[in-house]
Formats: structure tokens, sequence, C-alpha cells
């Protein structure tokens, strides 16, 4: 595809379509923009430009005049995505939607709120708070944008209670390339009516459509809450625990596997402490409940399952202040290791399988000599692996000259997705593909089924002017 | 589209692929291939021959010659539909899914079972019982297939608890109109790679392919369970009741809808005791936990609401031959009144709109003089509405003159449709568009929808040789 750049008249257009104030040219100012938490700036990840539109029918107009004049549009929310979804590598027009920040209705009754895309994690959290209410998905920064988490089908800690966001968007207003909007799903809990677009932009990373507005699923708040760390010294046992945990009355609302290198770097960064130091394995278990006595008897019986599978012991964390320290290292082991990831992956297998698939990573680490740092969501078989420019060392980083880790790294990382895909699994089990990954999809799907996407792609945006360069090879 | 007839050379390839005993061409014994639970057969509802075949591969063959040939092919699960989804309306081959039985995997571990299509609720229900395990989706008919269940996203009583077929099914064996079989998702908790073709086969009534096998989650089983009745004078108190129930720490397994005409009925075909008389409007509400004592407790606490809700008296079935008994009146509710229907409905609204929804087709019994049963799934807002050849009259049903239901049919069926639109609903909460509800689909819709529903079926079976005339109009 040809595209064409942003001339005078076409930048006109947006001032017109947007304001003054909300068209940025500055490249000083575009720099904010040209990155995600993963992806650094460099001069392929510059827009043209940056639009920041307040309403669904200025998308609309921005989105008519970039396929008329076929400009590639990248649309982004919080900017807080890993795999490069939101940064626009091929210039044209990046779409923020920092400016469609209305909750439009929190309605208590249907159990379901409209936000626009634009709204944040925590602005949502906060509204609902003060209902008493309660939305659960849990990526990892607060500042993601519903839009975004949508667009990526982002799932987080949680998922094992409360789902993906699949499970809780019911409906959702989409400016399509043509400029039309068009509303998919609804207030409704079934809906039999004709294929599911709704879940056909779930996870569609904008190449579909322009999401504006959500209504999505929110729940009255588990108060009780209390955090059990088990540590074991080999993994197989922590993933039994996991399967029993996952067969008894109430599940968790998260399980999460660590291993103790990235605890103690983190642990050092923050200045705070990890209560439990044995063991190389460790499981961290989050239960809720509205009732409290539920909360213990669920805690006793968790325990028991733990002893049974050798968990070298148990802490339990009650009061809160104890329960947010280990949340909040647990939330940075990414910083402490990011300043020598390379590559993040965010495969995803069958969940009895995570033990398995972990040791073969482990295997993969000594037979490259190479260092990768692994933890997540055991419950949902989805973990992160890192693929590091230095080693671990005594609770530090030291660096691994360049041209070595350069060199290993492109066999590693096709050996960690080889070997996912060998269990089963997904190249992506939250972060969505974007460019990151878009190199791994000929190494899970058939050119037949690559060529159903590039085909649905077409049917909303033969132009390719959505987020072109994304989420399918070599379109 | 003009389609070609079966004709010797096909029918003999048939022969050579499924072996004759799988290919029916007797008149006779095609009868029980044309119709529905809803669809009578008639002339217009008779495929030119039956097909059985036992794999997918034979399945495979079977598409690539039809398409070839331009024969439309029609997929066939337990026919338990109530939208004539499985009957074929333009000839052609009829593929019955009954040979495709293999219960491939119960996996403990991950909680998924691997079942082909032609698998039947009540099989797999069996087979899941000897592992202490469970499928929640119960579409009330036991010999509805898993296969058919997928393609209309079945959901039945129990989503409020367990959600529909769509919350469940997490892989699929398809095979595509050019023969070729793909596989799509797995066993996958999370997987964000790539437009979501599963979900766009489930729900996708045999018009993209022929789903052959499915992963699906499945759970441990609560032994305990209960069934409450609680009559109400009127719907508005019965569905706050609902709401109030749904903001529980513990949601039941369903919360029913009934009144009291259709369950007099069923009462005297069933020679059975609905133990409530008093109200016009029933909740029926199915509890289930692993612990006994948390079933009492749940009890008590949905008791409270519904007595501050101005219950008018609170039935508690604990023995199973009770509960038993009630589950049987429901689940025969249509039965009762089978003979009269004319047109059954599904409509789907935002669950707390489901009062003023029943309440408004009361308003249409008045202003047209008809009798609508209506009863279903209140706190997924998906209830069944019937427009019957007959009325109520004492215990009994009264047939109406023909010329009078008639006349009055098409215009009150598209005021009740208008009216579950007009609230945000769905046509189809759970039985899927199939013929019956084509032409509602462009009330629901508008035009450009309705077109990228037409282009992604061109995507995949660009001959529209797979369930032609179903699902979207005018294709």
């Amino acid at each position: 595809m040809n595209y064409n750049k942003v001339n005078k008249f076409i930048l006109s257009e947006l001032i017109n379509i947007c304001g003054e104030k909300d068209v940025i040219v500055d490249k000083k100012r575009i720099i904010d923009y040209s990155h995600d938490e993963y992806i650094k700036p460099d001069e392929n990840t510059f827009p043209e430009l940056v639009v920041k539109p307040k309403t669904v029918y200025e998308i609309s107009k921005i989105i008519k005049l970039a396929n008329r004049n076929l400009i590639p549009v990248t649309v982004r929310g919080g900017g807080t995505g890993l795999s490069g979804g939101a940064v626009s590598f091929c210039g044209g027009i990046l779409l923020s939607m920092e400016n469609l920040k209305k909750i439009v209705e929190v309605d208590k009754k249907n159990f379901m709120a409209t936000v626009e895309s634009g709204v944040t994690l925590q602005e949502f959290a906060k509204e609902l708070e003060k209902h008493n209410l309660f939305f659960p998905p849990k990526p990892g920064d607060e500042y993601a944008m519903i839009g975004g988490m949508i667009a990526t089908n982002a799932g987080g800690a949680r998922v094992v209670k409360y789902g993906t966001m699949r499970n809780l968007v019911r409906g959702l207003e989409v400016v399509l390339p043509d400029g039309e909007i068009i509303n998919v799903g609804g207030k409704l809990i079934k809906n039999s009516a004709g294929y599911s677009l709704l879940n056909l932009f779930i996870g569609s990373e904008g190449t579909l459509g322009i999401i504006t507005k959500a209504i999505i699923s929110i729940m009255s708040r588990n108060v009780n809450t209390l955090t059990i760390l088990v540590p074991y010294d080999n993994i197989d046992s922590a993933i039994k625990t996991v399967t029993e945990i996952l067969n008894t009355k109430n599940v968790p609302v998260s399980i999460e596997f660590l291993e103790l290198e990235p605890i103690l770097l983190t642990e050092k960064l923050l200045g705070k402490s990890w209560p439990v130091k044995v063991g190389k394995a460790h499981l961290m278990i989050v239960i809720d409940n509205k009732c409290g006595e539920c909360v213990n008897e669920q805690t006793e019986h968790i325990s028991e399952i733990c002893n049974n599978n050798g968990a070298l012991e148990i802490f339990v964390a009650e009061n809160n202040v104890k329960q947010k320290e280990i949340a909040e290292i647990r939330s940075n082991l990414y910083e402490s290791i990011k300043n020598y990831v390379v590559e993040i992956l965010d495969i995803a297998v069958p969940p009895a399988s995570i033990g398995d698939f972990v040791n073969e990573l482990h295997q993969l680490e000594k037979k490259y000599s190479v260092w990768l740092p692994t933890y997540g969501h055991a419950a949902d078989g989805n973990v992160h692996t890192h693929y590091m420019s230095g080693k671990y060392f005594n609770g530090e980083i030291i660096p691994v000259p360049e041209n070595e880790w350069r060199s290993k790294r492109d066999l590693v990382v096709e050996e960690i997705v080889k070997t996912g895909i060998s269990f089963g699994g997904s190249i992506s089990g939250e972060h969505g593909i974007g460019v990151t990954k878009i190199n791994f999809m000929r190494s899970m799907y058939s050119e037949k089924y690559l060529d159903l996407l590039k085909k649905i792609k077409t049917v909303f945006d033969e132009n390719n002017i959505l987020n072109p360069g994304k989420m399918i090879p070599s379109l």
C-alpha cells in the first residue's frame, strides 16, 4: 500500500475538525506519543502528527479524511502496551483517545458501566469505588485506558476468578474506516443474533475500527481480601498445588507464580521486604469475599492443599499494609529488570502445562547460558518471560557483552516461542501482537488461518489505513 | 446463487466417501431430518439426501465435493433447535453430525474436555458424572448436540452463574467450505493472538464452517443444590428481587421467571403439582454449592431479600425428589403449550428491564386480545414469548379461529420485536436466527451492520453453500 503524507490541506482540515490546540505537530511534544512501555522512541516511531479528538463525531471526520487521502491512522490509549501496538511505524496520524474521558453511566441495576475509551483504569476504579463497585481486570498499569484494554483483550492477575476483558465487555461504539459509527452488542448478557462483531473488535488492536465507547460489566466489591505466599523448592509441586486449588469451591482472585531472583531485585529497588526468603518457586495467592468468615475458611483449605504438596512455609498477610507491600513488589517485578529487558514474551499454555513449560525455559537458560526471568499468572497458564541483556548475580544484574546477547537473541526467543506452541500455547496471552510478535504469527498459525485474518481485515478496512503493519504479517 | 441438484455422479461420490449405509435417499427416512422442535416437515423442508459422516476427513471430502458442484450443505446436530437453523430449505445435502460421537478426552488437570460435535448433552453429562465433573449449559433439551449448542451460542437457565457457550468454549476444529480443516483456540484461558476466529464460529449457525470438535471448560460438581419458589402479585416486585439477589456474594445457578397459566397447564399435562398456587409472577431460584452450610446461609439471605420485596410466600425444596419435580414442570412448560404455538421469541433485554418488558407484553395482550405466554431467564434478561393460536381459559387452551390469529400474527410479533429492541434488546438471546427470525435482523441492525455480516460470510464461504438462507437477510 502506498500511503500519502499529511499535507497542508489535510493539516488544516484536521485543525478545522479538532481545533488547533488538539493537533500536535511539534516533534518535541510528539515524542510522548512515539513509544510504549517496551518500544523506545527513535526515528521510525514518530507519527507525522497527533490528534486528540474530543467526540466520536470528530473521530468519524478524521477517519473519513484519512481514508479518502490514504493516510495511516494509529489509535493510542494510555500507551502502556508492551508490543508496540499503539506506536506508529509508518508516519501518518496518531489518534490519541486521551480526551474521550467520560464515564457516561454507572448502571447499578444492570451491573454495567458505559465509559469512553480514554478513561484510565485508575479513573474508572475511583468512580466505581464511590458506588462500592468494582471492575476486576488489572493489566499491571493503572494508566491503561479502557479502549486499549479492549483492543488487546487485556487480562492480568485476576482472570482466574473474573475473566479477561472479553468476558466483561458487553457492547461497543466503533468508528469504521469510512467514518460510519456503529454499535455492537449492548447491555446484554445473552445475544445470539448474527456473528459476534463485538468479539471481533475485542482484541483487534485498532486494525478494524476505532473503539470509542464501551459497555462493560462491573460487580459489587468483595471487601475482605487476604494474600497468601507459599514457597516451594520446585516448580512442579507449586503447579500441582494450583490445579488442586482450582478444584475447590471458591477459586481465588489470582494465583501468581514468581521466582526468587526478580523478587530480590525488586525488594532492593523499592526498599521493601518480601516476607518469604526460602524456596525457588513462590505462589502468591489472593482471595476475596464479601464474608470474612468465608475468607478464613478458604485460607485454611488452601493452606492444607499447599502443605500436602510440599509447601516450605505458608505466609498469610491479613492486614492491608502488608498486602499492599506484597502487591507492590509483585507489580514492580518488571521495573526491577526493565533496563536489561531485550524482549518480553507473554506466552499462554494450557494451565496444567505451566510447570513443564517453565522447566523447559530453565533448560533453555542452561543450554544458551542466558537468564530468562519468568513470572506471572500460573492459574491461567500465562507467564511473562524476558530475554535479557544481563545476568543475575548475587542480588544484582550484571551486563552481558552486547555482541553476546545480540548473537543469541533470535535463536533463544524463537526456541521459547516454539516451546510454548509445542504445548498448544498462544504467542500472546494478554499483551497482543502489535509489531513485536508479528513474526511469530507464522509459527502459531497456518497460511490458511492468516489468510482468513487478512480477508477479515479487508472487509472492515479495504485501504488498510488502520494501524498498518500490526498483528497480521505481510499486510 | 444458482445451486445444482445432487446428480447420480455426486450421489455415488458421497457413497464412496461415507459408505452406502450412511447416505440416506429414502424420503420416508429423510423425514426425521426435515424438521426441528419448531419447524414442521413439509415439501420445502426436505433435503435431497442426508449424509452421516463418521470422521472429520469424510466431512472435508463432502464439503469439497459440494463446494465444487455448488450444492447447498445444511449441518444438523440434535435437531432440537427452535428457529429452523438445522432444517434445509433449499434441498441439497443435509450433513448430520450424529456419528461424530467421541468424547475424546476429559482433562481433569485443565478442567477441559475435548468432544466431537455429535455428542449429546445427555451423553456428555453422563460421562462427566463418572469423574464428578459438570458442564453447566442447559438449553432445555438433553438431546441437543454440543456442535449445535456452539453454533447457536446456546445458554439456558444456568447462564446467571456459569455463562453461555461462548464463555465455555476454548477451542474448535472446523472444516471450511474448501475442505480445509483448521483449529482455532485451544486449551487456553487467555489468548490475544489475532482476531478471535473462535468467537466468530461460536454462534455462526453452520454458515461459516462445519464445527467437528470442541475443547470446552468443565468444572467440579457442586453437590448441594436447592430450589426456592417465590410468588409475587406483580412482576415489578419479582424483578426488583432479582436485581438485589444478583448483588449478593454468591449468585444462584438460575433465577427463572414464570407466570401461573403455563404452570397450571403443565401440572395437568404431567399430572404433577407445582407447590405454590398464589401470585401471578413466580421466581424459581436454584442454588448450588460444594458446602451444605453455605447453601443454607445463601437460602436464608435470599429469603430475606424476597420477603423485603413483597414475596407472598417462600417455598424451599430441599429434597431431590421435589427439586426434580419442580424442574420437570419448568422444563415442560413449552410442551404444555406447544400445540398452539405459532411463533416463539427469545428476546433478550438488559436484565433490569425485564419487568418493564414483560409488562409491555401484557399491554400488547390487551391491545390485540391475544395470549402471549412468557417465561424464562429473568436474571439474564432473556424470556421466551409465544404467539399462540389459542387462549388460556380455566386450566385449558381454547382454540382461536384461524383467520383471527392469522390476521394479527405479523402485527403482534412485530410489535413484540420492536418493543424488545426499544429496550436495547437482541432478537435472539439463545435460539439463534435460523430462518424464523431472519426478517427481524433488519429491525435490529443497520444496513451497514448487515453488510459487514454478509462480507464476513463471503470471506469464509464465497459460494454460499453452507446453510444458505439462514441468519443474514437476502444472502
